[in-house]
């Protein structure tokens, strides 16, 4: 595995167990001022810049903290120098909830920098698949 | 814009008209081999390889051809020298779902390598933000 690689494993590892336990620093401490963000309900246009992103997480910590899982099930990372992205799929849920829906995962893909020599997110993309009832 | 920016982005443009024309030649020719779609609906693991991801398009064509649109309304593109990621909003849908919700997008990334010279789209991420009922 190349440095690259190695080095956007941590930064992702690290930030899903801050999003697990509600770490908000550390949720925030590898992303860009200008990240863009399409979480999984709205706002139609994206969440934009570090404040919005900021202000989504606080009510998917309370949720996480009433016994939901937030794992990584697989992860692949393609880098090179200076640009990379990776895309994952996640359990993520409550027990409740995967008595439902077993097979049910969050689909979540990153767009990254080298800025200043280190990796930052600029992009995040998470969603679930769509069901039609 | 640089030389690869501008390549993934007419790259990008052929892909969205191909989409909607039906075109399915175009729709496949600058994708990998071994490319993983998550595409709006199920299956929960992504779409995998590009036998899979050919037999997804015929039943979105169908809806294409019965008077939905496919429009780019916005397209970031960050290119390095041979990884890139692109993320976009698309006006998708037709007449009457735009009635019913005129502020629904599309949210896509794609993920990209240059292999013998040439951008090919490794990664998809289609999705529509969740709204509860």
């Amino acid at each position: 595995m190349s440095d690259n690689q190695s080095q956007i494993r941590s930064l992702i590892e690290n930030w899903v167990k801050a999003v697990h336990t509600g770490d908000l620093a550390t949720v925030l401490a590898d992303h860009a001022e200008n990240i863009v963000m399409f979480d999984v309900p709205p706002p139609y246009q994206g969440i934009r810049g570090i404040k919005n992103y900021r202000q989504a997480w606080p009510p998917f910590f309370e949720y996480q903290a009433s016994g939901a899982a937030f794992e990584i099930e697989s992860l692949e990372i393609t880098a090179g120098e200076d640009v990379a992205f990776a895309y994952a799929l996640l359990r993520c849920g409550t027990p409740e909830e995967f008595k439902q829906n077993p097979d049910n995962r969050l689909r979540l893909t990153l767009g990254l920098q080298k800025q200043n020599g280190r990796w930052v997110v600029v992009h995040e993309h998470h969603s679930f698949p769509y069901v039609a009832e």
